[in-house]
């Protein structure tokens, strides 16, 4: 039709190929949407394996993606079908980690593509959130302490102003009998999930065990700074972090 | 930290001010998932009663949206919000209109965002759409009145094969005794969302009434390639155009 | 061969269709360039000139560049071609306007380009070049004048600072008897680049005079803030606007 | 001002850090340009050198280019100001090397970035180059001897379709005693431009000799395509290619 024409003004935004491709998501408002849902502070386990359980699923829906959209690899296509995704298993799952909560209202996020010519470049991204994870989470490990424990949010935010982690292990320590290092890993170090080849074993009709090896998404709370990880996995093709 | 020079990967995509911004957005494999949730042919009422649903309620974050991004006004956080808004809402209204039918696996969306200079860009984008909205429609309607009347869907193909407008609307009159401008608008001229002030009028506790203008998102189903819409329509800021 | 996988790196960086192409020019270290070549100060014609004929060049080819790139009207072509052909001119045409000075180096100048949506955009563009010119160039005729009087750059700098446009019109009539509004139109108001119909006589060699129309690129010197210039001119594809 | 507000419409194009940047320039109408001016057939060894001339000015504006624009590292600037100086290096130089011959006319050149992540998309886009100059230059020095020995345009075309190297190798051997490996690396190899440290040797008033270091643009015509040359040459910042 003549008014076909419109569809001339789509702009072409492929990604520079050979590059690691990095989607980083952000709730909007969650701030307002963890405490409309009451999460548990500092660390909601539900939410957060909520969270694990929609990363999951991109990733199983991931192959397809690339797959899918491999010629054009288009920027757009791969950035909001990763975000439509995250957010409809949000949803989808919310029912299965909060049974007796009722969602009040759809969340939404923002997601941005970044690309990191290098490995190292990759890693230091990487490493850049794990350590932001665990500088966010000391503190607000301490700040809830410090509120549960009944000052009020804007004494816990002067008592903490200025500390180092040195002194807010100690503050854990003496005050809330809580050795920080002992805490959940997941809540530490977040979340990492990669894709691994696990032995799987079934029985045919003939109750004959037959053993497999098949590529599955496994959630990881590791250290992913330091060289150990890197050296047990060389070849990872796809890694999402989540640490929120 | 020194890891947080990877910060500046990130690349700006602000959008060229003063154009028409349009965001449109694409269901992934749906026709998979309507066949899976058996979605009634041509037109499933309930299926796009949900996508208006979804498309007022990205309506009416939209304003938030626009006003919290203003100064930036970036490409990714426009885009990935609405499409993550989208499905969010998809799944989490699901219920409400298909009361009785269970959402077998979360749907996901791409979405891409197009800038149009000029006024009569964006007249001719509409335009392009809801021709292409009747286009579908008339084969459709005619593909599955065959269908249901017993012909294969290669029958069916091969007899609406090279056939005009005209052709069409005389085999759905004289085999089925369908007047094909008699069916309801919302199928043959998609579905359009607009902001419009409307009256409200409330009683206070004293019982005295009060009547005050309030802008409403409204769902038409209309003609916009004509004149008359416009014309009555004058100042409209945001629009959204569902005709699948 | 197995090498020409690389081709496939280069970005298409298409323009968005139905918008004003402006592309604007900067001389890398013109500050240092004409103190070398002792351009006169604040204006020396023959620079100007030489400007200006670079451009009519520049119009010259660029129906031919747009023709030539018209399919794929890629922004690097439009962009670098035009800088490269500007360059190229400047050294070409030097020693027609500067017949007793040698080049002593090759300039060299950046450009960008910028798209501007509505028609009020390009004007507003436009005006704010011009009106940049005018300030300028008050401030320069001022600031050379003190200069040539025997003050020093940094005296002339001092007295200057704070001024309004009607102390340096007064500065320049009671200590130079300079009326401003006199100097000639090219440095008040830069130069302005046209494509006009003109009319063209010739004779051939039966003698016979033969009148036809013919686009030719003229120069002017006119304000193009006020209504006038775009009633005159309510047809302009081409502008190009030098003012230094 | 009030028109300020249009700077606001210039677009960020800021290329992607840590990546290979290559600037690839052509000719516009070279095939004219090298008719207009009689450049020997099948190579002019003036127009090369006046190339690789143009190219050393480049590299050594191209430390201050990259040093001047380091901060915002600007797609545009780099891209602009290197066709810029190419351009007005050509004319500058031009009777340098054809003192005899007349610029007829201004030359011009388009440009184009391109980012190669990784050192082996960079080794082979290098090699790419190399291997289209030699492929072009095995033809055109076939075709050349035969149009030179009498031959058409096309009837020298005809010989040359479908032949292999092998092929055209003893076509050169045979009819024209031309040994195809003896011809000037420069013709059969391109041009190389590196940095590289050279000693050079001073001496000052006093009579006193003084070696030291210095980086100076020296132009290589050798095989970059194998191992040695990046051997020889393990800490490459800059390079230029010409091969046409
Ligand atoms: N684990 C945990 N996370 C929390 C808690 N409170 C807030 N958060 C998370 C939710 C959000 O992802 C994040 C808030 O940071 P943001 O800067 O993204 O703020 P927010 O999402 O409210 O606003 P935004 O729309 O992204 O600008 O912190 C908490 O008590 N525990
Ligand atoms: N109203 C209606 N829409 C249908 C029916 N069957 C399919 N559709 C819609 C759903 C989809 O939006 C659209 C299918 O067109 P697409 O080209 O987008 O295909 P699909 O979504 O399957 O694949 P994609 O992942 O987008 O490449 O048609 C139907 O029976 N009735
Ligand atoms: N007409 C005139 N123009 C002058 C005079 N002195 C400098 N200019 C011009 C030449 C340049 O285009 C401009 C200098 O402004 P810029 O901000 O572009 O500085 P410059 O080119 O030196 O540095 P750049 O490499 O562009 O950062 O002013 C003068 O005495 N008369
Ligand atoms: N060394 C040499 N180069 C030649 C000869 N004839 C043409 N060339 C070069 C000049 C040009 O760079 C190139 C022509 O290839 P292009 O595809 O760039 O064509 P041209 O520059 O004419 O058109 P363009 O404006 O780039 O589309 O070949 C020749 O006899 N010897
Ligand atoms: O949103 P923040 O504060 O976590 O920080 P950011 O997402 O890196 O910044 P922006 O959203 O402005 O790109
Ligand atoms: O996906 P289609 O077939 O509806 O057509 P499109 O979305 O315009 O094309 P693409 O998804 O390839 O941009
Ligand atoms: O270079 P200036 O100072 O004339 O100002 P600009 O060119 O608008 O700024 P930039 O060169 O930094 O884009
Ligand atoms: O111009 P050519 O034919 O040498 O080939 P190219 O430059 O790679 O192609 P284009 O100019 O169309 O980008
Ligand atoms: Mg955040
Ligand atoms: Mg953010
Ligand atoms: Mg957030
Ligand atoms: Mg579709
Ligand atoms: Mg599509
Ligand atoms: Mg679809
Ligand atoms: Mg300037
Ligand atoms: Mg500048
Ligand atoms: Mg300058
Ligand atoms: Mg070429
Ligand atoms: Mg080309
Ligand atoms: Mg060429």
């Amino acid at each position: 039709s003549k008014y076909e024409y419109v569809k001339s003004f789509e702009r072409d935004d492929s990604l520079l190929p050979n590059t690691w491709l990095v989607v980083r998501l952000d709730g909007k408002g969650f701030h307002k949407f963890s405490a409309a849902h009451n999460f548990e502070k500092p660390n909601d386990k539900n939410a957060l394996d909520l969270m694990n359980q929609c990363a999951t699923a991109v990733m199983n829906e991931i192959n397809d993606i690339v797959l899918g959209y491999g010629e054009s690899d288009e920027y757009r296509k791969i950035l909001t079908t990763i975000v439509s995704l995250f957010s409809s298993n949000y949803v989808f799952h919310w029912k299965h980690y909060f049974p007796a909560k009722e969602l009040l209202y759809p969340p939404s996020f923002d997601g941005r593509v970044i690309l990191y010519p290098s490995d190292d470049n990759l890693r230091d991204y990487l490493s850049w959130r794990q350590a932001d994870c665990h500088i966010n989470n000391l503190y607000n490990t301490c700040f809830w302490a410090l509120v549960h424990s009944g000052k009020t949010k804007s004494e816990a935010d002067d008592i903490l102003r200025g500390t180092v982690s040195k002194e807010k292990n100690e503050l854990l320590f003496s005050n809330f009998n809580i050795n920080y290092n002992k805490l959940p890993e997941m809540y530490r170090k977040g979340s990492v999930l990669i894709r691994e080849e696990i032995e799987v074993t079934t029985v045919n009709e003939q109750g004959i065990e037959k053993t497999r090896q098949k590529k599955t998404v496994i959630v990881l709370h590791t250290d992913i700074i330091g060289e150990k990880f890197w050296k047990d996995h060389p070849e990872i093709e796809i890694i999402i972090v989540l640490n929120k």
